[in-house]
């Protein structure tokens, strides 16, 4: 009997991230129900079990919905007989007065838990199935807010005791890999609502991207937030570097700012605008370039007006962002 | 009388470019007849005359399409009739055996007979007609390709003499500007032509973005092009001096490469391929990795195999791409 290529497609990279775990260790997979989180549980099992590991279960319970401990609990039990080696369901509250607005409230909240549950569990690894689909929505979804490489280069592969070893492995793959294990996946019917813009981008956007540029662009937009990322990784680094460089008691030295290229500028800029208390939301790239005209294109300018309010003034061969004079 | 914004819109940007050149200076503007550079051609007369420039109107004849010279003809005298100091006509061969594809054939060709023009006309700028809706679609262009942010990062502002003052500008507003000017746009029969991809982009999947993301998306695509327009001039200057630090007369110092941050290795190898004869066609991410995997994960690997065909071999603390031994 030949391994079907889905279930492979999901065996493989789960294997190449547990194979860094020793005998006795402890992986933990969050698990929704959902074909991508219970294909990854049953490839951690058996990718796990390979390598003299223990593989915990996890299933976390948001509370929002009616029926949801009922669903948890069906999880629970399909995580038994997947051949988890234990289950646990964790119980979240969500602060929806977090200004986060619910959808990041939740994902807050989850990671939260899932990170006491690894401690809880002494897991070396929490292992969360988020697909190459899902990335390429999350490139999709930032591209909408142009804010450059940083809002393109997707979801880490890696953070903390977070992996998701699927982000290179479609979630066709994944569907087809329970279907050929036998595991009921459950359809989230929060995945079909249109009022979700990441849903759009899903039903309507990528097929239609795929169905005018290719099939491969799916894959096109990962592969983009890989490479985003890394070169992210670098200039936030050489930003870094730079406001080091140019910073002095009463705001940045201009001169020093002035003799770097402007995409370290413009980064140095941006943070020390969220650093004086201009809203994220509200500075824009426009901002960021009339106040890098006050470095290098000053013709007497006397400040540039920003979101807070706060004001940007060069003065004396620095520049300082604070809060405007009272009135 | 109040002017129209849409005019407005498409002259303040060519006034702050022409700005640079002073009086008696010659500005070319290249115009296909189409909305996009007719508004142009008109603006530039206008805010060229008030700067004291001469204004060149220039078409080029590709002669690819029945009916070219007098197409030519007509926008000649559109020209003429705009204001416009002088017209030219110039007749461009497309090489079609180039192997660059028939659009970047003929793309190459109307530059490089641009430039002698400009030559010519002793012009100190040639003016290209390219809207913010040309930008917003070379970037979806290149995100299909999934090259990161060197695919993503568009057209130039300016490059050699040319200049693109409307790549902030909306295309309605140069077809609102025809409108109210009066001038007859042409409507290329190529733009509604699907079997272009770029056609399909604007058709279909812009306005589908549009729709699902919100009316900015074509707005954030520019500015995310910009953006990564600066990361990658950063970044290729950096990967130049890793290159420099690395080279060594039988290929690239291991240990030097191996302490570099990814986002340069990753370019030295692309290049260093690229100059070894691999075909950029060819050239994936995922052959950088396995490179790359020499450098940072070497556990005894022999080589890489490469397109072209091309070997990547570590000899002696050494990377060398280098074609395979005759066998």
């Amino acid at each position: 009997m030949t391994l079907h290529p889905s279930v492979a497609a999901v065996r493989v990279p789960v294997r190449a991230e547990l194979s860094r775990l020793g005998p006795g260790d402890v992986v933990a997979v969050a698990c929704s129900g959902g074909a991508d989180s219970l294909a990854l549980a049953s490839a951690a099992v058996f990718e796990g079990h390979k390598l003299g590991l223990r593989v915990a279960g996890v299933t976390v319970d948001h509370g929002l919905q009616p029926g949801s401990a009922e669903q948890a609990e069906r999880v629970v039990a399909q995580l038994g007989a997947i051949g988890v080696d234990e289950t646990l369901t964790a119980r979240v509250e969500v602060d929806i007065a977090s200004g986060l607005g619910p959808e990041a409230a939740a994902r807050e909240a989850r990671y939260a838990v899932l990170e006491q549950v690894a401690v809880h569990l002494d897991a070396r690894l929490v292992l969360l199935g988020h697909t190459l689909d899902d990335q390429a929505e999350t490139v999709l979804l930032g591209l909408a807010r142009g804010s450059g490489g940083r809002s393109l280069q997707g979801m880490r592969r890696g953070f903390g005791v977070f992996a998701r070893p699927l982000l290179g492995v479609r979630r066709d793959d994944t569907v087809t890999a329970c279907q050929v294990e036998g595991l009921g996946a459950w359809d989230d019917p929060h995945n079909h609502d249109p009022g979700y813009t990441r849903v759009r981008v899903r039903d309507r956007v990528l097929p239609v991207l795929e169905e005018e540029l290719g099939p491969g662009v799916a894959r096109a937009l990962a592969r983009t937030a890989d490479q985003l990322r890394e070169d992210t990784s670098l200039l936030e680094a050489l930003a870094d570097e730079a406001l080091a460089r140019a910073v002095r008691p009463d705001g940045l030295d201009v001169d020093t700012l002035a003799a770097e290229p402007a995409a370290l500028r413009h980064r140095v800029i941006h943070r020390s605008a969220l650093d004086a208390g201009v809203p994220a939301s509200e500075l824009t790239r426009a901002h960021v370039l009339e106040v890098d005209r006050l470095l290098v294109a000053w013709r007497g300018q006397r400040w540039v007006d920003l979101p807070g309010p706060r004001r940007a003034v060069r003065r004396d061969g620095q520049l300082a962002i604070e809060a405007p004079p009272a009135s």
